[in-house]
């Protein structure tokens, strides 16, 4: 078990020096979201997640979720726990104030959002998916659905879910076989299984909200005729009331490695004689429903990575604070803490530096969907949505992996005691390791950006940030300060590697396509290793910036400049070595030859 | 749930091309070890893992063992494993025949004890703790106590422990309290608690040994004051049969992320008036016969590591070939098993590269502890010990770093159903995360290899290794195969920056001791690579000999071909990246600034 201290300060400095969210209440739209909003906000969230989620964060993994005859019960102060979570408006925070939510920018929503997941990531997942849901409904459901549903959706009232996967189309949703049968009064009757349903089940709320993906009888095979329904637990009256039991069930819940508190279900849809849904939007146009939910998603399971990485370093500097064994290295003392010894502390570096570098892209790039958002339906909005959407892969891919070797630093800083589930240490690596798979896996964020994101403006989104890397390179060559210099000059060697990884790709794309899809990956730790560097050196700078004129937390500051070099010491010189793994090409696997004959 | 099939061809092929093992019956006291009798052996061995071992590994992992008021019980089937496990004569493989071993080589015996890891983790380390209590014997018991203890354990109808660790003294052995009172019969009284005893308790024998670490009443304080006790858990009459219960009781089992198969002990000695011990060689000598044992059970936790990458890839490989899903990308064929995605292809080659790059180097390492067996007190014998010695910590640092990596492969290509524990991939995951910890953390190994097995002789031993690398470059390039020259050109890079980053090391010793501390575990990994590369491009060497003479299993050779390949492209480029980390020295950390104060 251990506490759990939101860092505002350095969530503060992100949204400011990196997500520019000083200069977003000038934007019209965004008027409310000033600093001292903002200041009062976090210190609420981080009071909350801090006392009331992360004290359960630990019982939920022991006791987890149980499934009986009337569904799925939730551990001991979970339902209290998100009643006064819901009470509070943590759970609209982002969502328009319109339908009841407080109609705040992503790039405040960020920080309290990675706080909960800090706190208990079971907990924070049922808030994810309803936001999800949300998000849905506002992008396709008929103003009907609207009034009935969304704003107690966005009060916390009711959850929602999202059912895609089947037992036989995991990322494959081509494969989707649940149907749905039109009705005489313009309703479905929804038919199917879905596995790995996230809070399919639960009883914290009256009702549940099941967004289903599923056939028409007349639809297309494959992505192109899939739809999206809305399928309540409970019917809804007239009068807004509940009614019927929906024929929509948790047949079973799955024993899993992490996350126990949070219930994952397989639902069964119309077992008894049809589930009654309704059409989402347009017909066959489910897929393109969900991609668009889909950035937000993708942005919140990076930020679970940088949420548990975050939870794990401070209770690894926690024990290391208390733990009491060997020699000063240096000094010869006796008996000092193990913060004291060099490898301990250079675990805490990393640690400490990895999540600050993927924090600082996670609020960079909500602060550009709020610009996108602010900007809309212009040349400039679209310009800030690709550059958002181009940061995304490599916040989710960046963020997780990241989240699943900072969690294990935890572990080890705790030798033995790590292993004990008691201390707790272990459950933070348990939980992140579902984060590099759900919400589209590492190979898939490679992909996505290697073959959406890269290819499909011919590499111009990524020339801008190219562009934005090299402006922070020569603002740090041109400091004067020997430090910010030395963390350029390895910012401008990975730009480099990076830069001629791309051209490699963009070269090798149609002509050797085997060896270019399995750069994908290596190519996305090539980005988000350059990225987590540019960030930061923005950092370093910013915080250079403010040691010049002594103002602020000197300390803070001072620390932000060794984590930022450290960085650029540390995990900076691994650029070269992903571009040449990137250029290596198909790696030597000759195409049709079965290497693994033998195994 | 997964089967388990022993990969007899590489483990051979390791055997003969890399540990040398075809030359060493050759070699007096060795004769009997002909391939004939290994190709026997090795068949047994992969018979017994895979149909006894093997399928109570999940069994293990769920019932867990159980703490009663008479002891600890294992899980069902886990005593007749074990009585047949010794009754075949697995347990005393490698100890001397004279005391009722097989007196078979370490480069033999490595295969074996690989196989029972890869089976049954949990299982495995009754027998590896009995092992090492049997060295402990052989170095230091007298006669009557050898003749007392020794053959049961090696028949295994006894198994040992070893009781180092105390709730203040983990890493750190000088501040060990428990202590031993003599008695007038020459016996002592032991007192004290040690926590994380393996097997200190279990239902699978009639005796239990434990070699336990106390102080002498006369005893200096630290490690030079600590003396080795041999405490049975039942006294030995002297017709051999047992006698009273001693004083030596199991008051708890730890909850651990894994090896739940594995009792973890808190043992309480001497709670009702003293338990019964026995000096074991001179007093105050305890760690010196603790670290003669080291050597080999650190090399035996490489192997756990391996023996766990194994076991994961073949679970993934065999999952890769059976789960459907998603189109083939270069051929567009529908509904592909996802073997044929290239992602999923670049994840099980790196899984496997990884896993016969580290089988390699711990199959050398035995090697090279065969020969400096049987060359003895020779300078011969201590150049060979002193070359294992060398490559111990990069065995025992890199195999098992290597099998968490691997092992969270292993889940990351079931996708979804890795995180569902039925699937059985997380317990691999779960398991091998203690490799990196017990038997001396990840940082210990780094700073033996840095302060202790480097500089000991001003890196002589380095050179050595050194030039055995440079003769593989040199091989590679003569060799005319395009393939092995590609090889070969990657590894003189790395090999240079693994010469650069030990000169640095030399030259800065003692001038910037913080930052030298700080670059032991970036060497450590630094070694580990171009080792690896090192023993697979000889590996690829020896595989292009036997397909030039078209000799033997070439589909086999092919593929080892490729294998060395890729872990030149995608491994060794990584080797510049951990030299220019080493070099960057501290890491930018100041001395004597709390960096962590903010935190």
């Amino acid at each position: 078990m251990s506490d759990y201290r939101a860092p505002v300060k350095d969530m503060r400095f992100a949204m400011d020096e990196l997500a520019g969210f000083r200069e977003l209440s000038r934007i019209p739209g965004f008027e409310e979201a000033t600093p001292d909003l903002a200041d009062a906000i976090l210190d609420e969230a981080a009071k909350f997640a801090g006392e009331v989620l992360a004290p359960l964060n630990r019982i939920g993994d022991t006791e987890g979720c149980k499934l009986g005859p009337n569904g799925v019960t939730t551990p001991a102060g979970w339902k209290e726990a998100y009643a006064a979570f819901s009470e509070a408006g943590w759970n609209g925070i982002t969502s328009p104030a319109e339908f009841g939510g407080q109609g705040l920018p992503d790039s405040l929503g960020v920080a309290v959002k990675e706080m909960v997941c800090s706190a208990n990531l079971s907990f924070s997942l049922g808030p994810l998916l309803t936001t999800g849901a949300v998000e849905a409904l506002l992008t396709c459901a008929s103003d009907e659905l609207k009034s009935v549903y969304l704003e107690k959706m966005i009060t916390g009232e009711w959850t929602g879910t999202m059912n895609l996967t089947e037992p036989q189309a995991g990322s494959d949703l081509a494969l989707i076989r649940s149907r749905a049968e039109p009705q005489a009064d313009g309703s479905y009757r929804v038919f199917g299984q879905k596995i790995f349903i996230t809070y399919g089940d639960h009883d914290m709320t009256d009702n549940i909200v099941h967004l289903v993906l599923a056939r028409l009888p007349d639809a297309p095979p494959g992505v192109k005729g899939i739809s999206m329904f809305l399928v309540p637990k409970f019917l809804v009256n007239a009068d807004g009331s509940l009614g019927a039991r929906n024929d929509a069930h948790c047949v079973s819940i799955e024993h899993k490695l992490g996350i126990h508190a949070s219930p994952t279900c397989v639902m069964a849809y119309g077992d008894n004689g049809g589930a009654v849904g309704y059409l989402l939007g347009e017909p066959n146009r489910g897929l393109e429903y969900m991609f668009i939910m889909m950035n937000e998603a993708r942005l919140g399971v990076g930020l679970q990575g940088i949420a548990l990485g975050e939870r794990a370093y401070q209770q690894a500097l926690g024990y290391a604070r208390e733990r009491k064994q060997g020699r000063d290295a240096i000094t010869g003392e006796a008996l000092v803490s193990i913060d004291k010894h060099p490898d301990i502390r250079r675990m805490l570096m990393l640690m400490k530096c990895r999540v600050e570098a993927c924090r600082a892209m996670a609020y960079y790039t909500s602060g550009l969907l709020d610009r996108a958002h602010a900007a809309g339906h212009t040349e400039e909005g679209k310009r800030q949505l690709w550059l958002a959407e181009f940061m995304i892969p490599i916040v989710k891919g960046g963020g997780t992996e990241m989240g699943v070797d900072v969690t294990s630093l935890g572990i080890q800083i705790h030798g033995g005691m790590g292993f004990i589930e008691e201390t707790g240490a272990a459950q933070h690596w348990r939980d992140s390791r579902i984060t590099t798979i759900y919400e589209g896996t590492t190979g898939i964020q490679a992909n996505d950006l290697l073959f959406r994101k890269l290819m499909r403006d011919q590499g111009a989104t990524a020339k801008l940030v190219f562009g934005e890397v090299y402006a922070t390179v020569k603002a740090l060559a041109a400091s004067g300060n020997p430090e910010l210099q030395a963390i350029g000059q390895r910012l401008g060697t990975a730009l480099k590697a990076w830069t001629e990884a791309t051209e490699w790709l963009a070269a090798n794309a149609r002509s050797g396509l085997s060896g270019v899809l399995t750069a994908a990956v290596p190519y996305l730790h090539l980005a988000v290793t350059v990225c987590g560097g540019w960030l930061m050196g923005k950092a370093a700078l910013a915080a250079a910036g403010y040691l010049d004129k002594g103002e602020g937390d000197q300390a803070f500051y001072r620390t932000k400049l060794v984590t930022a070099r450290f960085y650029a010491d540390q995990l900076l010189p691994q650029a070269a070595a992903f571009a040449e793994t990137v250029m290596a090409g198909d790696c030597g696997v000759p195409e049709g030859v079965d290497l693994f004959a033998a195994d």
